[in-house]
């Protein structure tokens, strides 16, 4: 069994760690020992063959990014770990990276299709949690708007219909209006500005609730924004506005970490598996 | 107009009140001014025709049951405001109630068929949020088991439908398989004890989960209990065991207190309209 | 094992006979050779324990029914082949066959809850599938109207929602109202005559849809009326006006014999296990 | 308004005409008086700025396909009815047809997104209903395959869910079980070629199923082939072992011609809105 290190990162990591540990034989460095969950244990001997590095890999100060760990990691530490042949699996890979990893092949496991795909679900989950905990009211019978029939508008609408949600999506074209009917959501056109409804889903990274947008909805309003940086809501004029606005960062790591652990050791298991190892 | 009296409770009776303050003429006692929402104001001029208290009407003093009053209210207060032939609409009445609130007309809004049947969806509602909050994985693809296809075992089984949840229904007889067959939902006869779920919600209030039948899940499951005093989960035995239970009190008040003050109003519009008032 | 008659009725006692093989010895009597399943074969000889008879069990003659069978079958015939403590099964008994069969215990297995609740399901699939075979437009986006939400209601809103329809329930008060928001489905009361709807279900079986019910519908609506003797929808008024009308009898008999013939059987199964036998 | 030609096809042209008529002066050519709708009347005079022709355009003899026609209809009599700056649309359109339109702008509606995307729901509706015509149990509880998961399994699997079915997707790598899990159905690799399915839906256009895979499933299995020519079912080794394969064709003009004569309208629509006219 070929060795691989999990080196720092938050719980996705670890249990990223537990579910290959099946295939691989695991070691973890860069957590206190208290948050180590079952069946994960720390090892220190061995060069290894893969490496799993966090989302993103380097903290502000260029040392691996440990949020689970009272000291600190460099990358020399980590690279005392690895067989001169070693793999290196990161998210959000940058140059930084790939210069302090020179002569080793560093790979994105964030970049892979199949782990949005997968995310998209426990992301969705997520901003379900966050409506039920922030709306005085039932998600049955809410009017809600979804913005983007992409992968995380499919998994909300599809949580949402369950609930007896009324889902309406915002799309930009005939093409969104097709794939909402797919899923049997009526839709309207973004351009149209939509309001009149208290439950607002944005899943596109372009700005689309400026003031004048925002300032059509009422105050009830719940708008959550799933959107990564900058986001599709305009914060400040919110603020100002008086509208309650979740802008919901570190899904679904922080609300299924378990699963969004198993989904990039899946995405691991995957890409080495390509490479015919 | 006639007037309308809420005199104590939880943001339920407020957000009853407000919802009631288009068809009668609304008054508050017993609530800290800073609690009433927009639309609510306190008033205390007037007899009113009716008057709405609290679920259990009554503290342990004998008081007017007021959690968020910071003073105190009395059977004596409440009766001060009341026309001669005034109708009290309270929840869980008991013997005590109607003593003190003798030569007036004293009607249980809990009693009626169609606040339990609406108050199934925000109790179902909240009980999904507890699953989403306590659980490291998605509920997506989580073998979950519903005890009992009463009301709320058939709201949860719709949304946990929409998160793709693989749901199995426990069930006494032919009649409950019967009843999960038409909401799309494969059942188990609940005495063959069944196992093996990462999830529980139990809606049935007797006995179901003694130490033998806890005993034979993993410690990873969760338990969410929605049954009435004295619940269907041996919470002893549990402890001792290490097993993950949730008893769900107080929902849906806690988690949609607007909805669930709505679906009061509604209840007592109904119970007025069917006296031909 | 005790010895088992199908005698006579359609493809769905055969269907029971089959399903009731392995736990009784079954003979089959009433049909022509040529319509027997695979795994059913006529048999003759020997008294037997049980009798299954169909729905209705006597033909306008007297004789029992078998619609299957080229020849007659008397009620002589049937009780030549009966044990002396035989008990009768039968669908819609009379006191014509309880005198028929005087002497022996005739128990009437559509009286059964179970049989009703589980019979929905297919009946709604049947009821849809005339809808598609009916409506030149599709399912998804169209706006259907289900009169009554009990469980042949339940059971086509269910399926209807994975096509994407606009469902409204029409239901008579604020009980039937919650039943339908507990599915995540609209309300209107019955009384307010709703319109405007592509495809009507009826499954009340009281006189709903009058001439001037009628005639506030478009005559591209299709009207699907579920609801026994005597239906909900007056066919001589719908004819003279030109709407659409269904009416859908015989399901699910017709479009999903096997199972309803095999929730005859479990039906039965069912009776026999509460006798103690 | 500008006039536009409807020239030859079958239901489906004449319900896109219908659809149009707001925007444009319709006329139409090619069909036998008696199978035109309400609110369409064939015109003879003046040229049409648009044509459209039907799926495919031509017949065998290069005639314009005209099933709805006891008479022919040459490409030269559409040519007389046209403006000599005339946009044709046409379905499938091939090389013979653009050199008999030599001058005119061509356009092929069949080739846009959006219309997949619009036809797989009523595609599925028809395939749902084949099911339900060819089986006699119900959808619900039957164990359903659904090979490939873009649109038409996509629309498959909402439909089937509504159903209660119990439904596995085959696809060939992670990114296809992503997409599965995206709408909480479970998935199988192709490759591992799954059976023991009561119901088999394939919307792959390649050779999925040959002898050996099929004569792993039981003769009670349905197989309904969506996939354009050449399908993915081997029928003449089904027909040998005997097994029950409807290759679905002409879905969902067959099921859903207002339906689908309406996606190629608003197609048409979106086509010329997108030229600026």
């Amino acid at each position: 069994m070929e060795k691989l290190l999990i080196a720092g990162g938050d719980m996705r990591q670890l249990y990223c760690g537990r579910r290959l540990s099946g295939k691989f034989e695991v070691s973890v460095t860069g957590f206190d020992v208290d948050m180590l969950p079952d069946g994960i244990a720390e090892e220190n001997d061995g060069k290894c063959r893969y490496a799993v590095l966090p989302v993103p890999p380097l903290d502000e100060s260029g040392n691996v990014n440990t949020p689970c760990f009272s000291g600190s990691m460099t990358v020399s530490d980590v690279k005392r770990r690895l067989a001169p042949d070693a793999v290196i699996f990161a998210g959000r890979v940058n140059d930084e990276l790939r210069l302090l990893f020179d002569g080793y092949e560093v790979l994105d496991y964030m970049e892979r299709e199949e782990l949005s795909l997968r995310n998209a679900v426990p992301t969705a989950e997520g901003a379900v949690q966050i409506a039920l905990e922030e709306m005085p009211v039932t998600l049955s019978g809410t009017k809600v708007l979804i913005v983007g029939m992409g992968r995380i508008g499919t998994a909300l609408a599809e949580i949402l219909k369950g609930f007896g949600a009324d889902i309406t999506a915002a799309v930009r074209n005939a093409k969104g209006a097709a794939k909402a009917a797919l899923l049997g959501v009526k839709s309207v056109c973004t351009k149209e500005m939509p309001h009149g409804y208290g439950l607002v889903f944005n899943t596109v990274p372009s700005m689309i609730f400026g003031r004048e947008e925002l300032s059509r909805f009422g105050k009830d309003t719940l708008f959550i924004d799933l959107a990564s940086k900058p986001g599709g809501i305009d914060l400040a004029s919110a603020q100002e506005l008086g509208m309650k606005v979740v802008w919901a960062l570190g899904l679904p790591g922080k609300t299924a970490p378990v699963t969004a652990g198993e989904i990039i050791a899946e995405t691991i298991k995957n890409m080495i598996s390509e490479r015919g190892e």
